[in-house]
């Protein structure tokens, strides 16, 4: 049975809301990883003793660690782009921003660059991480690109998946590869307009 | 005093040149990480030992551990592409081209994996082979788009440093990122000639 909604901030001795909760445990986690406490070792009981729940309360919510973990990282970073619809054009500047933003991000937490250098060493979460977080957002750069072609802002011929590729490609070598190279204001529309014109000169 | 060169193959009891002592130095410390020892553990009186030499011989190639290994994994890699130089256009194909080998040759060795993976964690190697390996293919890169500027065939108003990036990031993007992408031959082609073009429709 469901409980009623409790007011927010009800309390240690009223039972909080679900979404509370949720918070309470994934906050949990944040805390136990700002300890220094590895990812790796990290188990649902010692989560579970630290936010102040039972194991099964944590089992309703997530199916397992890899999932919990998924939603920690998700709140870590800087939350998704809005895409404003305007156009295509800007709807990949709204993309592209997002990458940028987690690059900042990571450059200037050490806290976030050492959680994220961990999820890459532990297979099974990277695996999750990528199908719950970054196969989503391939997908829907993949649909404003199909928006671009059916409203004329993208010539039809060119293949989808390698369309996508220019467009975050010079982005993410910055935020991933090249970890001194400038991410300032405005790289996003700049590389999304270059792409576009193309690097020919103009006859 | 500089020895005379000897016969390839000259035996074990005499005097090996300087060319095959390298040789056989580069190959001991492979020998070494394909029987598993991880490349941390490595230290130069094993080398030393296992390629049948003093440590004196190998300091007198190498300044320190970084500067071998480094070597090794340049022994390791596709070599560098020749540049035809018949065009802008053809020379980034050839510099793409080695991207794509290089990913080709990750993917099907595990063992060079693994060795590529456990340098990313040894922060004065990643830093000696990104100056030694990563940065002059940069600057040569570089060298081939400001040709194209001379000869016309790049548009001069854009940045050379963003320019790189439209060109090597989609292909970067299949054989660092997304270790799942296809990487078919005609590849490099199609990511030089598209990013030439521009993703605009034709008018």
């Amino acid at each position: 049975m469901e409980q009623a909604p409790a007011a927010k901030g009800a309390g240690v001795r009223g039972r909080p809301r679900s979404e509370a909760v949720e918070r309470a445990i994934l906050e949990g986690v944040i805390g136990l990883l700002e300890e220094g406490v590895p990812l790796a070792e990290l188990s649902i009981e010692r989560i579970a003793r630290t936010a102040g729940v039972g194991k099964a309360t944590i089992y309703r919510r997530w199916s397992g660690r890899e999932e919990l973990f998924v939603d920690v990282l998700r709140t870590l970073e800087a939350p998704a782009s809005v895409l404003p619809g305007t156009s295509m054009r800007d709807d990949l500047v709204a993309l592209l921003e997002q990458i940028r933003r987690r690059g900042l991000n990571l450059r200037s937490s050490a806290f976030l660059h050492n959680v994220f250098a961990q999820m890459k060493s532990l297979p099974k979460l990277w695996t999750a991480y990528h199908a719950t977080v970054v196969e989503p957002q391939r997908q829907r750069a993949y649909d404003v690109l199909r928006r671009g072609v059916d409203n004329g802002e993208l010539r039809p011929d060119v293949d989808i998946v390698l369309a996508h590729e220019m467009f975050v490609g010079p982005m993410l070598v910055r935020t991933v590869l090249r970890l001194d190279a400038p991410l300032d204001e405005g790289l996003s529309e700049r590389i999304v307009d270059t792409v576009l014109e193309g690097l020919r000169p103009v006859e």
